[in-house]
């Protein structure tokens, strides 16, 4: 039986996305991440507001796709889990959109209010970006009076400078600092308007109390020892902000139901790259798919081997864990639901967590489909020789994906600058993102090759 | 000029309005704070869940009434000011939302996403009710899966008894139990899982730090120097949780601009009536119909003295701030645009300033002449014997509605219990709002009736 998704998920169509989705990690196009910054300023004040007829433009270079996912066979206890995930799942909104911007929740309930043809529009655009920019149009603001996308999103102090913030933090302890540069704590002001670290599950207290139950809930209907257990860790990590332990349930998950939920990724905190933003994509696992993708994993300590830098730089060991999904997404929510659908990921983030464990890749079949036959396929009949277009194939494509993410994995996980260990991210800070990103793109080429070389692709 | 109000207030129709609107300083009908807890529980697990016919005659029950106010007049410092406190205001709203249910937002955006007839006819009545129970059927939820509306808000640590957080208070120093009762605090759990205070200003910064900026545009904008001096300091208590300073620049405001602004009433907390939700009224002066009541606060002192009540709760210097301010609404939002609209309110509430300022009563004239037409008269014309229509009249009307905010001001604020200083409000808990709701209106007629007798009425 094929159910069909209850929400649609968008997929950028030809006018948007001439760079192919796969290699991407997220679906942000790379030029926008890169000029964002550059052009924001400019766009927001030169730019006149759009009206209809633009919002309109604006939210259909996203392509409404119907999404499936087969759930027959799912036994009522699996189906019970699956729906209080979903209902978890929607208490990520409203975190990410508070996470990106502090005005964007009372926007979104003045829009909700609106019923004019204009404030409908505006709405939409506001649901698909997650916020009052344009993601596919280098954040340009499209509702009256809101400021160019703050870079520190909403996670640093307002009216505080980044080097106000990077002033502070070289006064701090090693202890503070690393708890000041977690992923998972805010910075704000105390009574004496001095800088003070807030972990997540004191900031958003409520709402992660609320999410933890619904996980909770979920873990008492399954009748999958691990994903119970990955459950019942990850509901008490969102109360304590200790996310090792259930980070590695969840790389050891080998169940039907397979869901990624918490903050993770940091590319709302344009200063940083540190602070991570709360999202959760639902998932059903195609066993059958995941089966055929398992020697990949093998490959990795031979690739990290062979990669071409400075031996100080490689990991002899990397960590045991590298699984391999793929799955069907049935839900997804705050930052794994705005703009441009995500193709696949590669998680945890947490440099510690990787070295020590590994990561896990997850590859969206479905919505790569959608993808393919949406973006990719359009795109080629324009961009490619007739004679070729026969070669541009899904497995290919998936393949390219997969790499990019297999990538994420080997490479400088922590590092040592000057006697001191860091990781490349908390050097590199607000291009890590962008670095990384290419890097898994150029790396994943490289590995294409060597191992079409050796006949193993 | 009239302007039409950018928003459309409801006003509640004869259907569900029985009980004349003047006299209940919140336009919550008395019955439902009455009888809530116990039916609220019962409702919900027996009701069905309303299909989109139930649900449009829910808010039907609420008429769209076009509100205007006159800004004739107003120069253009005044009126970009009166922009910048409509943008502060709106960020009023997801604070309410917040404060009210952990879950609320994320509804919002489900249902905000939701084109479907059924969708929007949800959307519809959960942002007349600011939340997902309708609050004129006893707060029976009307969104699957909804709970009986939580008694604690969002204000207390999740999964806590009222028990367990009376306990915690009572082991706490005398300063720090006066932290946890204050109206700006929630209580959360602390990284050991013990209960700890946090202030609003930590809990709310993001949007109260933007909250503040915008406050402080608007005063960097007007050119009444009062106005000024009650932004700046409001914008700073939202900083600092200290709001003695403000509200008495508050009472003292003779501007042709009145905003209230901040965290005011404690219904949404029925536990212990004590924490403060989030709300604005912006409004502006009518001046001559303010002159017209001027007389009635030099009456306040002659009423405490006679209150039928032993001497010993008598105050013998009220407050020397009694302003009355005849205003017209321009925009509310968050507590303030909920349900049946206010028609009038005394403030502040924190009886440490009542009791050494005073308390301002603001009445809503546009809201009561609107209640007055589409509720009153319709209620008198069923009701009331045919030749006795003619007496229903505005002016008594609005006076009944006068007199029930200045009794709100007089009577016992600081108590002693067994040598101990106390307050109404902490020693009544969850009851303290319906009965001083109750002394309001007994006082009210009480008060009539003696100005009566003395021909001052």
């Amino acid at each position: 039986m094929f159910v069909p998704r209850r929400g649609l998920q968008r997929i950028p169509s030809l006018a948007t996305c001439m760079t192919p989705a796969g290699g991407v990690k997220r679906g942000r196009p790379m030029r926008s991440a890169l000029l964002s910054s550059v052009l924001t300023a400019a766009l927001a004040s030169a730019a006149p507001l759009p009206g209809v007829l633009e919002l309109k433009a604006a939210a259909d270079q996203l392509v409404p796709t119907p999404i499936t996912a087969d759930l027959g066979g799912m036994p009522a206890s699996e189906r019970k889990a699956l729906a209080r995930l979903l209902q978890a799942a929607r208490v990520m909104d409203p975190l990410f959109l508070r996470q990106s911007w502090a005005g964007s929740e009372a926007w979104l309930v003045k829009l909700a209010r609106d019923t004019t043809p204009l404030g409908q529009a505006r709405l939409r655009l506001f649901l698909l970006n997650q916020g009052p920019w344009d993601r596919l149009a280098h954040y340009a603001p499209f509702l009256p009076g809101v400021p160019p996308k703050p870079a520190s999103g909403n996670f640093y102090p307002a009216g505080a400078t980044k080097e106000d913030v990077s002033r502070w933090l070289s006064t701090l302890s090693p202890e503070e600092r690393a708890r000041a540069s977690s992923f998972f704590t805010t910075i704000r002001r105390g009574p004496n308007g001095a800088f003070t670290i807030v972990p997540y599950s004191l900031e958003y207290q409520g709402e992660l109390a609320r999410a933890a139950g619904l996980l909770r809930e979920a873990a008492g209907s399954t009748e999958q020892p691990a994903l119970r257990s990955f459950l019942e860790k990850r509901a008490a990590a969102l109360l304590n902000d200790d996310y090792a332990e259930s980070d590695v349930a969840w790389m050891q998950l080998d169940t039907s139901i397979d869901p990624t939920f918490g903050p993770y990724e940091t590319y709302e905190d344009e200063w940083f790259n540190q602070k991570a933003a709360f999202e959760a994509f639902i998932t059903v696992v195609d066993a059958k798919e995941t089966e055929k993708l398992k020697r990949f994993s093998s490959q990795l300590q031979a690739l990290e081997n062979a990669l071409p830098m400075e031996d100080r730089y490689r990991n002899p060991k990397i960590g045991a864990l590298a699984p391999i999904r793929v799955v069907n997404s049935v839900f997804a929510a705050g930052d794994a639901n705005r703009g441009v659908q995500t193709a696949a990921y590669n998680l945890p983030n947490d440099e510690r967590t990787v070295a020590a464990h590994g990561s896990k890749r997850v590859l969206l079949r479905n919505m790569d489909l959608a993808k393919f036959e949406k973006t990719l396929v359009p795109i080629a009949k324009i961009a490619i020789a007739p004679d070729l277009v026969r070669s541009v194939q899904f497995d290919p494509f998936f393949t390219q994906i997969l790499m990019h993410e297999l990538m994420h994995g080997i490479g400088p996980q922590r590092i040592v600058v000057n006697g001191r260990e860091s990781t490349p991210r908390a050097e590199l800070q607000e291009v890590s993102s962008t670095i990384e990103e290419c890097k898994a793109d150029v790396v994943g080429i490289w590995a294409m090759q060597r191992l079409v070389s050796q006949g193993q692709l």
